[in-house]
């Protein structure tokens, strides 16, 4: 089924709504974590469900290469493979090929690329991934894009989006055409993304090519690729207040917590990002206004929890001594009551900014959130 | 408290029993999972529970190098350390010490060595280590012994034996002596370790050393470290007649499915190993009469569980395509889908050996037990 948006209240240009979707239904302002390989890494399914993850994001390149579609289809796709049984959405793989950058040549195709794993020649155009994301059986599909890299030229960011314009005619029409073909239809529906680096009426125009089909949701891509904090602020600024209204919005790859806030305040209804995961099997773990480095000498023999506030598991039986040790020695019970910590602190955020939204708050909810200084390794790390 | 035992049934030399510790009851034959640096590698202490482990094991050697004793003092001990609630055994530090060969010296007083973590100079002595395990506040606390290796000589089985005898009696000494100093006493009691290599006499003169002492239990230590399989079964079938039925006897560090059988048809009670643990991260599973290597190729496309008849998490929700490939991409849920299932093995088996002493059809039970051939390579693995 197509997926279904609502928007049920909003603070300001702030939305809480309901995204209803063929495997169920996802309150939004919503955060997907990432499962790339089929897995949200260091979680099972149930553990992501406690922690009220409504939503996972796939990886179509990652999961193209290993285990492969055929493999996946056999299990009748993603969701029975990795037994998860809540809503899907795949990327499309163009964020990946582009950050292949040397590996890969572009063509009005799509790109040929080495796989990473064996060097064989891959192949991903629009065609490809959208048969490819029709095989995961998806709730929500991307369409395939040419991500543009930063810094660009006004020209190249216009090649490059009118590229991502046409794949994403390309995506839309093989993707409703095999509707039909695959066993009673896809299970979902697809979205466009919104291309043009940080030049504004390239981002309109982006939009205006778009909205000439009918898509599900829009989602913001081509962001948080190096550009400046402000720079994006002001994209989403003056692209937001065009999307259509009456679809979600969907913000690529973004991002620490502040950054979540910052674009809910625009208008933004969808995040995905790595940052909890990958921070957490780091060993930085997120607590009101920062960060927490486990590795720190300072925490040797702390019997306290990283956050005495917090509810999640890690917090509630574990103390900062033991996450360190488990961290020193390698243990995989440290990636995993990491990672519940930072999972539970950003869905707990998502809860707090929908209740905030219903509350009639979130302005001040906004206005009072922490922005901490991050130093700009760290936000790509 | 001191553990307290009770035999509940027998079938031939197979004891059902009941071994009651300060932290809970344990039924016997049991197997105890290895939880070296406080964490039994990829699982939480509630999966543990949930898979009927009533006890585990910690490493008093690994813990006392990292974190090191003061850090789980802090805590109130390993269990609170951790958060297992159930009882813990910790061996002495003896094997380990004794797997060190070449970076140590040993002396009556004890070993000294080089800290395979950080090269700092270390020294194990019987007090040292009692010390440290009443820190620990396990359950069972293990005597320091010298682990005879394999070969030896008659000779030097002999010295060894004798050495590993004297640190009993100041390991007795200790850590009774400290009972009444630490806060309410030590929660467990002190097991003696039986040495004397494959030699007869010396295991019974090594018996007849310890039980000049009280001691809640005996284990037979320096097995399962070379010797031949026809060996070891000599050893347990002259030695354990001779143990003290109304004690817990425990086989330190064996060992694969059908050796645990083997052994409590010979009248042992307690088991640990490394094996169930070790093989689930390197993708070898347990299946009735063999193992099952998930890295062949042959299970890339297979979307049946491991095995159908096994009612494991892993086995009711994952096909044998989707360890493989979680196992191609290094993904820590496959060390923990893979450790669910092996250690749900062991303990199935476990309580499948318990169930058939008490129906009086144990002797049936162990005489029809698969007994795989294993290359030699693997039960040291």
């Amino acid at each position: 089924m197509q997926p279904r948006f609502e928007v049920l209240a909003r603070g300001g240009s702030a939305r809480l709504g309901r995204l209803t979707a063929a495997h169920g239904v996802i309150e939004t302002p919503a955060f997907l974590p990432i499962g790339t390989y089929g897995t949200v890494k260091a979680m099972t399914p149930e553990e992501l469900e406690a922690l009220g993850a409504e939503i996972i994001l796939g990886n179509t390149f990652h999961l193209m290469l290993r285990p492969g579609p055929e493999i996946i289809a056999a299990h009748g796709g993603l969701h029975r493979f990795m037994n998860w049984r809540r809503p899907i959405l795949t990327d499309s793989g163009g964020f990946q090929v582009f950050s292949l950058a040397s590996l890969r040549r572009m063509s009005e195709e799509g790109v040929r690329f080495r796989s990473p794993i064996d060097g064989a020649e891959v192949e991903l155009t629009p065609e490809i991934s959208m048969a490819m994301q029709l095989e995961l059986r998806s709730d929500i599909a991307m369409a395939f894009d040419d991500c543009t890299p930063y810094p660009a030229s006004e020209r190249e960011a216009r090649e490059s989006m009118e590229r991502s314009m046409r794949w994403a005619a390309r995506s839309h029409a093989r993707y409703y055409a095999d509707m039909g073909h695959s066993d009673g239809g896809p299970p979902g529906g697809l979205f466009g993304i919104i291309q043009g680096g940080v030049y504004t009426p390239l981002r309109l125009a982006s939009l205006d090519a778009l909205t000439k089909l009918e898509w599900p949701g829009f989602a913001v891509g081509g962001l948080a690729v190096g550009e400046a904090h402000e720079e994006r602020v002001r994209v989403l600024e003056e692209l937001v207040p065009h999307m259509p209204a009456e679809r979600p919005r969907y913000l690529m790859g973004v991002g620490f917590p502040e950054d979540i806030v910052e674009a809910v305040e625009r208008g933004i209804d969808l995040f995905d990002c790595v940052i909890p995961t990958r921070h957490a099997r780091n060993g930085h773990l997120f607590v009101p206004g920062g960060v927490v480095n486990i590795r720190n000498r300072t925490h040797a023999s702390d019997v306290s929890p990283v956050d005495p506030g917090c509810a999640c598991y890690t917090c509630r039986n574990y103390s900062r001594a033991y996450l360190r040790h488990l961290d020193r020695c390698n243990e995989i019970l440290g990636c995993r009551l990491n990672t519940i910590h930072n999972l539970h602190f950003y869905l707990e955020l998502m809860r707090a900014i929908r209740a905030s939204i219903a509350a009639g708050s979130f302005e001040r909810f906004a206005a009072d959130y922490p922005r901490p200084r991050r130093d700009a390794g760290s936000a790509v790390a």
